[in-house]
């Protein structure tokens, strides 16, 4: 069906409702209708737009963590552009695609598998355009994700004192420091084993 | 009502029924007549020891993190002692309390007080005898329970690769650095700021 201005407007709405439903009540509770009723729309319309409430709930949570350009950055200032970056993206993001995203994801095995995509399709290649392909870029994404959901549940989900109530620019010197940390330094895996070798240990999933 | 062995035993079956529950569809969707059905008990009885649902659910997430005492233990050996003790709760506690109340407390704001509340009690407490009271020991205990639910976020609930597949004894080499260095290491905070005190900027909460 082509795009026209209206239906761009229409599906706006919709997408708007949605995630305000879904962070509300979560996914199981949220129904078609309900969307349909707070955007002013009829129900089929939704239907038609997004064919059904998995349909609905994927469009709203279309997360772009609109990532920097790593390479134009000079080394050591790479963690604090990104610190800076995902700590500003989180305080815009509260009841935000990424925000219901994580939320949905600790309970429906779908957005859970949503979110690993986000993570392996912009953060990882993200990383890996920094450090080249291999295992070693592969772990250190996957280290840096943990930290930054760590964070982003830690303050912005779950409140917990004192990181919910640091200043922003503590928090991001906080994060700058360990995202430097975790692309640039030691990796100690595999130094349990008796000499292992240390890339051969770090396991493709 | 005295804890006969009779008692005892029901209400084992309860929790165990209980915890079954809250893992597979969450506080909203359980419910006690389930709870009852699943542990062979009548529903009067769950309510006569539980109360309400929300008894039922505080009862079945009443976590102890069971830390160990770190007085006794070298100061170089502390982020390896946190860290093992860490993975290995974690993978024993899959269905458990701690896994429930995460699960729910990124929907519901009962579940995530109760957990601030099991990390203020236990971890800020555990950090405050090895660090002395003041701001500075909090904001460790708070990064330091960040990092520990990122890696219990990452690894167990969301199974976000290559974290979720790697080496128990990697994962804990590579938590161990991190504790170590959250407690141990410096902490760049306030230091944005000109030349400001860096105490009186951490906040109490």
């Amino acid at each position: 069906m082509p795009f026209t201005n209206r239906s761009l407007a229409a599906r706006e709405a919709i997408l708007s409702a949605a995630r305000a439903r879904f962070t509300e009540q979560g996914y199981d509770r949220t129904t078609i209708r309900q969307v349909a009723t707070d955007a002013n729309i009829d129900p089929s319309m939704v239907m038609r737009y997004y064919g059904s409430k998995d349909g609905l709930f994927a469009a709203a949570v279309d997360v772009d963590l609109k990532l920097p350009e790593l390479g134009a950055i000079p080394r050591e200032e790479v963690g604090g552009v990104l610190a800076n970056h995902f700590v500003t993206m989180w305080r815009n993001d509260r009841n935000g695609p990424l925000s219901i995203l994580l939320r949905s994801a600790v309970t429906h095995e779908e957005a859970a598998e949503r979110l690993r995509a986000v993570f392996a399709d912009q953060v990882t290649v993200m990383v890996r355009r920094l450090l080249g392909d291999g295992a070693e870029a592969e772990l250190r994404a996957g280290l840096l994700s943990t930290h930054l959901l760590g964070i982003a549940l830690t303050r912005f989900i779950l409140a917990l004192p004192p990181v919910a109530s640091l200043d922003d620019e503590d928090l991001v010197a906080i994060t700058a420091e360990y995202v430097d940390r975790v692309l640039n330094g030691p990796l100690p895996v595999g130094t349990a084993a008796s000499g292992g070798g240390r890339e051969q240990r770090v396991r493709r999933s």
